[in-house]
């Protein structure tokens, strides 16, 4: 079972790296492949991919990492208080990508399992991932293409998923400090755990799956776009509200800054450069302001 | 009591604005008065005052803010549970400045005090506050003299004082994440009360009325030493790092980000720009390695 979901991460891996660096064309990503320590509280390996200074992508990372502890953190049983201390084993894929081209969206997609072995009880498996678009500069055809990508690829598994987790998307990329989304969404799972793990991982090969045809056409279709330095300013600053909801408020990264995880490959998703400036607001009317007013809040992308 | 403070604080905040657009030249501080609205859980009042695109400070602020709650939040209050709860009145001053030139080191001070007043007890009245350095390249004679003038003004309040903060001020100011301090230190010390009101407040003065006396010579010396993009790229990397201890480890800035604090002005610690790169190591023997070697790590400055 956890050999199967791990043959199935690194397959995802490889096919989105290889995907990525033939749109890219200009750079390859690094492989770092990693095992923890002996004396390290998680036991496990992983595999970091991160690109930089690429022709396309200005900096990103496609990371596969398989621990296993002996005791689960209260943290990862908030909702299974009876699985905490219990042997686990998580694994997973996580990606975020930076375009250089202000055009050209930021992206993330993740998914992940997580088994826990309690000693008088029976294992259990859940699953937790999705994929969520962060334009600078709104499209309301790309909003709809990578919106409609998702809803098509869960509603293969259930017509009732994509409603419910770009719902969860939108309240969970959230910067609750400016009362501002991320980005435009997309779709977002944890704890998923009905139907068993059959279920649970087709959810898991749904979303992975489904992230090149969600992402890469609309990278075609921006990458050639001109931009200058207002562009990139625009961009700079968004990429610091990036950093402000990686860092406050993501439990991922949080937890594994906090509990002793691999610190370059969490913070692979940081952006290239970020910028602030004090009480910045767009122009009326410009299409940075019309991110805010037309794209940031909720909408029904997919309908 | 309170009021005292106040004023403390205000002509605090209004000599040192006065000092940094003398020492700046080239720009003035904006200037913010802001009240809560009466609608919120905290009342009170602030003045924020940030600087951009100074000849000298490419951004910084020095805030002054007063507010008062019906009920202490437990997070405030983590050694004093009898407080949870009670009425309570918080005011301070916090500065940061991010100087453009590399060879010029980012400083941050801040000076605090928070009354509670329980229904059937006395009330109690704590102090904070402290100042730490953080130079992109290291010199010894400036870590020398901002420790020294730390040390040299807590002493005329207790000698005990500069060894126990400067300890507490290294512990604070680190990022777990990376095993790495933020910057060379200086001082910290936080819910003090030892000696009451008079001893508390005589601590806050000696460590705000010292804080131009520490930076303001150092960036005399550094600011007209010339620099490029070398400098300019390892600032920004180092920036970085800034911008992750104040949004992963820093207590008053996520309980001020997470509780409803007024973003802009929490947020005026963040750099004008910052930047990550992946698993990157300084060439040995730089003066960049340097940092690392020979003032990141502890050291007593002021012997």
């Amino acid at each position: 079972m956890q050999n199967e979901v791990r043959d199935y991460l690194l397959g995802l891996q490889a096919r989105i790296l290889d995907a990525l660096e033939t749109a890219d064309g200009g750079a390859r990503f690094r492989r770092d492949a990693w095992t923890r320590p002996p004396e390290s509280a998680l036991q496990g390996d992983g595999a970091s991919s991160v690109i930089e200074d690429g022709a396309l992508f200005e900096r990103g990372g496609c990371n596969f990492s398989a621990v296993r502890g002996a005791r689960l953190p209260p943290s990862a049983t908030q909702h299974r208080p009876e699985l905490a201390g219990a042997p686990f084993e998580a694994m997973g894929v996580s990606l975020v990508l930076h375009p250089r081209n202000p055009h050209v969206p930021t992206v993330h997609m993740n998914v992940r399992m997580l088994a826990a072995q309690p000693a008088t009880r029976e294992p259990v498996t859940w699953f937790g991932g999705g994929m969520d678009l962060t334009p600078y500069y709104g499209r309301v055809d790309d909003a709809v293409h990578f919106h409609t990508t998702c809803k098509r690829a869960l509603d293969a598994v259930d017509e009732a998923y994509y409603p419910r987790f770009k719902r969860w998307c939108d309240e969970y990329f959230f910067l609750k400090h400016r009362g501002e989304a991320r980005g435009i969404g997309g779709i977002f799972f944890d704890d998923f755990a009905e139907g068993g793990f059959e279920r649970g991982f087709a959810l898991m090969r749904a979303t992975g799956d489904a992230f090149l045809d969600a992402y890469l056409p609309i990278v075609q279709r921006r990458r050639d776009e001109p931009w200058g330095e207002r562009e990139r300013a625009f961009q700079s600053l968004r990429r610091g509200r990036y950093v402000e909801f990686n860092l406050v408020w993501d439990r991922g990264t949080l937890f594994g800054l906090q509990s002793g995880g691999r610190t370059e490959s969490i913070l692979m998703s940081m952006p290239p450069q970020a910028a602030w400036r004090y009480d910045w607001a767009p122009e009326p009317g410009s299409a940075e302001a019309a991110l805010y007013t037309d794209f940031l809040p909720p909408r029904d992308w997919a309908a």
